[in-house]
């Protein structure tokens, strides 16, 4: 095993050690996060650090830096309430990675990066049209981190929507079949194959696989 | 596409909610959460709720419900501070499963499922032996979430380990060559493979692949 001490990054190249930590931590969910101002301007933004709260009330967690790109989508989250987060299949790789450009205030990624807005009737934030899961949220919580400065931000799900079929006969969501995508750091991308599932574990018997 | 409102959740049965909500939000990086109690009793713990908050320092959070069978995980951490992440292949799924059995607590996890147990001079928290990838990390902040109850603490990177020649010459970790693997809701674990790395996305450029 290579050891490296706190020390060690702290003396790194800061590319160095921006894609060492980044991708560190393993591989994550990527969404594009659509948002909308005052003036109904559309943005889109990448993200990967979407974080589970919890299941009852479904809550759902973002992390955003003081001083990012994703300014805009924080601002408009705080502003409208209202935001989507819209998972991506391998095919959107490319669009999905290039709104992370850092666009003028009024260029909608949407437009520069050629993916589809929608909108619904009954909700107050686009979505993107190719999106084999999108998934509707209403802001709940701003919590701001001591330590350094970031902060995350907390939603309640409103609704969501799924590629037909895509939800199993217990809930479950193979994420396999469904053909989302995960990010490793800020520039490498990652398809998933399910191994197994395992059922409930008890201390009394052996891990045992669900068929 | 199927739509899903809030109202048709909160009235489904609630195993088929919490399988939906917990898969809902894809493949989330799954680690071993490695601590020890103030008489060096050892606990391990399955965790899918790393999040990266930050690169310099080198900070992680993890989420913790109020009521669940990782208790013994929250009390070790803010008893003792320090704990480890520990990341696993596929060959140790069914272990690294069955750490989420509720054990008592005068049972080490490490002996119930078969990992081994292992600690360095320099660090008071176990490990565990088997891992491609070791993170040593020291206790920050607690952050308790208002509208759920569930708490986030955040540690700070202190060392980490890593299988030798798993670090590419710009910094990055490849997760699939590595190996390590995700978790899709309670019960499901994913591989990963490496679809594409792309380059700094410039507002001006077509998005180029990373070769």
């Amino acid at each position: 095993m290579q050891k490296i001490s706190l020390k060690e990054i702290e003396s790194m190249d800061k590319r160095f050690r921006t894609d060492l930590i980044n991708s560190l931590w393993g591989v994550r969910p990527a969404v594009l996060v659509a948002t909308e101002n005052s003036s109904g301007q559309s943005n889109l933004a990448i993200f990967n650090s979407v974080i589970h709260i919890g299941a009852h009330p479904p809550l759902v967690g973002l992390i955003f830096r003081p001083d990012s790109v994703d300014r805009h989508t924080l601002t408009n989250i705080l502003d409208q309430r209202f935001y989507s987060l819209n998972f991506f299949t391998k095919d959107l790789i490319n669009k999905a990675h290039h709104t992370s450009a850092r666009y003028p205030k009024d260029i909608s990624e949407f437009d520069a990066v050629g993916l589809t807005i929608d909108r619904r009737e009954d909700f107050n934030a686009p979505f993107v049209k190719e999106s084999p899961l999108v998934i509707d949220v209403c802001f709940r919580e701003k919590i701001d981190i001591q330590v350094n400065g970031t902060h995350m931000v907390i939603g309640e799900l409103q609704q969501l929507y799924i590629k037909e079929n895509s939800i199993s006969a217990g809930g479950w969501i193979n994420h396999d079949f469904l053909g989302t995508i995960g990010a490793g750091g800020l520039d490498s991308y990652y398809s998933y194959s399910l191994e197994k599932r395992m059922e409930y574990a008890k201390p009394d018997l052996a891990p045992r696989e669900k068929l």
